[in-house]
Formats: structure tokens, sequence, C-alpha cells
């Protein structure tokens, strides 16, 4: 795909999922005027603001084919997509992008975290339990790191679904049990100050860019507040870029791809242990669409289209805190706050754990993290 | 409808035309989670990014009721719509914001001149000429004047159509002709030192918000440049701000209002003369897009939609460039440029005169009119 014309403006980016980041990513070429065709497997918030929007499931291929025949590129909105449909997307010749070895990798934490310590890059211990190997490894390893741990189901798992806090060896099989018995992972669990993201963007002939670095706080397993700049050191800093853009260059990746990591502190000996990635736009990187001329959904846009990358600059200090089920039901004193950008994503039921939304507030840049913060 | 609850989020704003701005303004109400349906007499840009999309023509009271009808509140994005038409839909119970009066204003060079002057604000001196005046009104008032004049047609004249210069009083007569004799007026050219607007938004039930003044500078009698702060001493700024703010309450308006002021520079015993005003979002408020966290569209949709207004504040400095026709033809190589976010509305003709995009380039608050500049 190397070295392709970038598509001219009027071309259609196609875009598998329509949920809250397809539709972002839609009003983003939209901004670029380039049309956007939505495929998802019932309507969704995506299908208010696109040009052309298709009812399908993952695994019709006949349905995926048709789709694709009527866009210039194709590019999804959420990891668990299935490799399959993005190959038939591409029997058909049209590119897919990002590639699917970075779905591939991203779907599975086991190959995952293989993946990343293969790259020299540091993950939290982990030990891997299924039905065949059953437990005996994972309680093992357990027991040699004398801390709690965390079991995660291998695949499907977001906003802290499919995991089992984990306090001792012997609740293992109990967790497992929990969690259905899937394929799985047991993570040891690290005494981290906060967690960081890395949103690198990586250009179809290889440029790179990072915006810069958030910190982020969960609530119930849920992202609630990226706040930038993260009250980590340069060199940090630096690290976890370097981190980021290893993983997208050995991915061959193309448009914007999120990675969580763990801050140990400036003292430990590896301040920076790489959590997990998506290969996708993020919500640790909504604070871009005010904070940054180019938003991260621009500059995926930009990337999968084959365009230039954007500035990924930030030209002020900003806070983004999700609204989540039904703290979006507050919309109209959420919009009176004057300080605020409020972004709401157009779903009709604020149900429980559900993104609705999220509100950006900006500072001067070198506010945030001001004497006395 | 003063006191009326905000739309709440899921709800559909209607918007009169599908150009440019009609398309800026659904990808604002996306962001608040609003959907969009625009009426247009033909698809423009704004179909591609809309929940809903009727063409019909301005004069078919049955398809603009059955617009209506679909919707919760009706916008318009051109001031040329008929005024009939917003009645048509007044009279099925849907509000029109802002209302028909500033239509009837606007529509018209004489009828707006008057309303303005009737406010005990500054206009340029004007006479006017028709078919049963004649034009020995205008050669009097020329003569007088001793400068040289525009003729320009009451009705229907944007980007500089419509209009003739007119070097002295005995050229009229063949202007009045080549203009093909509308009801016209007459105005004395003044010798500003550059036009600047203010961008004012009035809530529905009159809170009222300004964004900063720009300075803009034409090209063939269309917008090139909007440059943002314009070099003007602060009294001047407030007096901007003051002039805008009175034309919006006698108007009793809602929604976003664009007043072009000729600056007479500093000395001058009345520094701002009102050329004209647009009831709509405008093309000098584009900047806002990019340097301030709710843009000119965002807060004239808030205003609509009843909702609270949100910031005005600009975070940067920032300089708006059109591209007109065939310079959007360079897109590639203006996507390259690091420091511009680019915006493409979407036209697949790039026909000369045609709004075709803007480039937005931002700067740090204060550099825009550093010493030296």
């Amino acid at each position: 795909m190397s070295g392709s014309n970038p598509l001219p403006p009027g071309s259609t980016v196609g875009i598998l999922g329509c949920g809250q980041l397809g539709r972002m990513l839609a009003l983003a070429a939209a901004r670029l005027g380039l049309r956007t065709h939505v495929y998802g497997d019932a309507t969704g918030p995506a299908f208010d603001v696109v040009s052309a929007g298709t009812v399908g499931r993952f695994d019709d291929t006949a349905a995926l084919e048709t789709f694709a025949r009527k866009v210039d590129v194709v590019t999804y909105e959420f990891e668990n997509v299935p490799v399959a449909a993005t190959e038939a997307i591409a029997r058909i010749g049209k590119p897919v992008r990002p590639g699917p070895r970075a779905l591939e990798v991203a779907q599975d934490r086991l190959i995952e975290k293989r993946f990343v310590t293969d790259l020299g890059l540091p993950v939290s211990p982990f030990a891997a339990l299924d039905e065949e190997r059953g437990t005996a490894e994972a309680t093992a390893a357990m027991t040699h790191w004398g801390t709690s741990a965390i079991l995660k189901s291998r695949r499907l798992g977001y906003d802290g679904k499919g995991q089992v806090l984990v306090a001792r060896p012997t609740e293992i099989e109990a967790a497992f049990a929990a969690l259905g018995r899937p394929d799985a992972v047991l993570e040891r669990r690290l005494a981290f100050d906060f967690e960081v993201s890395v949103l690198v963007v990586r250009g179809l002939d290889g440029p790179i860019a990072y915006y810069d670095v958030p910190q982020n706080t969960h609530r119930g397993g849920i992202l609630h507040r990226s706040a930038v700049p993260a009250p980590i050191p340069d060199a940090v800093n630096q690290r976890a870029r370097d981190i980021a853009g290893t993983i997208a260059v050995a991915l061959d990746y193309v448009g914007v791809l999120a990675v969580e990591m763990f801050y140990m502190g400036a003292d430990a000996p590896e301040p920076l242990i790489v959590n997990e990635f998506a290969p996708r736009v993020h919500n640790s990187g909504h604070w871009t669409m005010d904070a940054c001329a180019i938003s991260q959904f621009e500059n995926h846009i930009r990337a999968v289209a084959g365009w230039p990358l954007g500035s990924t600059a930030r030209h002020s200090d900003a806070v983004m805190e999700n609204l989540i089920g039904r703290e979006a039901l507050d919309w109209a004193r959420l919009a009176a706050d004057n300080g605020a950008a409020l972004h709401l994503y157009g779903k009709r039921e604020a149900r429980e754990g559900r993104k609705m939304g999220h509100l950006n507030r900006l500072s001067p840049l070198g506010t945030l993290l001001a004497p006395g913060e």
C-alpha cells in the first residue's frame, strides 16, 4: 500500500462499527470533504452523521463485500471486528487500515503480551490458563509473585468486562469458573502510581506523530478522566512515546494506535509497563477534539486515507471527563457550564455503564500542573 | 418563545439550505447529540452529514410543512430564504429561529439601512433608486458626497454580486442598467482602513455573547481572510460589540448574527460604520471552529435549540483563509501544511468564485499582533 496516492476529497471511507467512535470519525472525515459509510450489526449513533450506512453482521461475507465495493478504503472503530471480515474485504481489493495484523494481536491478550515482550518492552508478569492446561501454571506463578492478580479473558473484554480480581492463589479456580472458563491470562497486579496512554498516529508511508501523554483515571473499570499533560518527567514522556512507536512500527500500523501503560513512579527501575493497546482511536484521546487543532479522529482518517498527518500539537491543557449512563441525563446543567465543551453521542438510552458523552475542559498551556497541583 | 425548555438530545433541528454553512451547522449539532434535517432546492454539501434531507423548493408550502412536521425547530443558513417559507412553517406551530423579522430586514438593503439608522447607529450615506423614482435622487446625493459610490441591488446580493462601482454621478444611469434596473441603493464609498465583523450570539431567553472581532480582507468581492484579533483599540472593540448587540436586541434575535462594519481609523469621529448584517453564521467566523472551544456553529445551534450559550472565549490567535474555486484543487499540498487546520466542504466542482473550503492557522494568544506587526 506504501506510496499510494491520497484519496481525493469526495472519496468514501468505510467504517466497520457504528458507535460513538465511528460517529466521531465520520464527523472528522466530513471536515476534510470525505464521505463515510458505516457498517454495523445494528443502527448506532454513527448512522446519524454519515453519507451511507449498512446494517449487516460481521460474518456476512456477501454483505461485507457489497459494502466494501461502495467505499475506497475501510477502517474500524473497535478491535473485535472479526479478522475474517477484514480478510473478505481485502480479497476484493479494498485496503483495510490498520491491517489485520493489528487486529489479530490486539484481540487476544496472550498474543498481545507475547508480542510486546518479544519487542523487548515491559509488560506485567502473566501466566496463561485454559481448559486444557488448567490453572496449575497460573497458581504457581501467582504464588511466586506474592501479590494479588487479575484474571482476564483473552478475548472480547472491554471496560473492565471479562475481568476478575484474585486476592489469593486459592481463588484462581473460582475466578476462572466465574468467567465461564474461557482462555484467559492471569496478570500480576502492580502497585503503579497511575495509568497513562500514548496516542500515536502513523501515516501510510511511515511518518509517525504523537499526541501528548494523558493521565487516565478509571471508575468501576471504565475510564473516568484523562488529563493532559500527565505529571511525569520528560524522560518518562519520551520513553512512553518510544514504546508506542516501537509497537506501531512492528505492526506496520496505519492510523491511530492507543497504548495504555502503568506509570510505576520516577524511581522505578522500569517506569512504564505496557498494559494493553487498542488498534483504533481511543477514549483517552477525546481531549484532542478541543485541545488540538487536529484531533485523533482527523489524524486517523488522514492516515487511513493516505493523507499527510496533521499536527498533533496541543494549544491548551485539558481535562476530559466521561459521561457514563445516567450522568448524561444531566446534560442541561452540563451545557450551562461555560468552561466546558460538551459532547453527546446521540444514544437514546442512558443504560448503566454506557458511554453517553464526554466533557472537555480547557485551560491555558502550563496551568494544569502549575505549582501546588 | 421565551422561557421554553431546551430541546433534549435526540431532537431534530431543521435547517433551510444545504450549503457549507448548513453542513457545518449539522456537524456542530451532532456534537451535542442533536439530529439534523436539511431542506434545500437541490442536494448540497450538507446532505452528506445529516440525519435526513429533503429536496424541495422554497415556494412549495406543502413540502415545507411536511419537512417542518418532522423537526422540532427550524433555522436557516442563508438570508434569502423567502419569508413566506418561514411563515408557512410557523403556521403549523414550529418555531423558526432567528424569527422572520431578521430575514425581512436583512433581505433588503434599503430596509436594513433604515433599520440600523433608526437605532441611532452609523451607516454610510445612501440614496434609493428604482424604476419609479429613477436615478435623480441618487445623482443629487452622489454629487453632494463628491466621492465615488457603489450601486447595489436591494435584494439577493452576496459575495459582491449585484454590485457595481460608480466613479461619477453621470455613470449612475449606466450602472443601474447594467444591474438590470432592480430596486437598488447607491452607497457613498468610504475611505475606511479595513473591514471588521462582530459575531454576536443571543440565546432564546436573551443572554448575549460576543466572539472577538476579526479583521476581514476581501478579494474580488469575496471574503479572502479573517484574522483575529483585529488591530483596533479596546474602545473600538467595545463599540463594535455594542453596535452588534443593539441590532441583535432590536431584532429580538436568536442565534448567531454577523454584523460587518468599516473601521474608519482610531481618530475618526465615528470609528465604525455598519456595512450590513447577515442573520446567520458567517464566513468571517469560521476561525471559531479551531480557535474557540465552542464554535459559532455550535453556539447558533445551542441558541436555536434553547440551550444555554457556550463560551465564546478564544484560546488562540487565528487567521482564516478561504479556498475559492480552483484553490481547493491544491488540497494535497494544503493538507501537508502542518500548521494549518484544513476544512473542505465536499463540493464536487471547483467552479470559479465558489467557496470550497478554508484553512485556519492558529498561533498562541497575543502573537498575531506582536510588536513589529
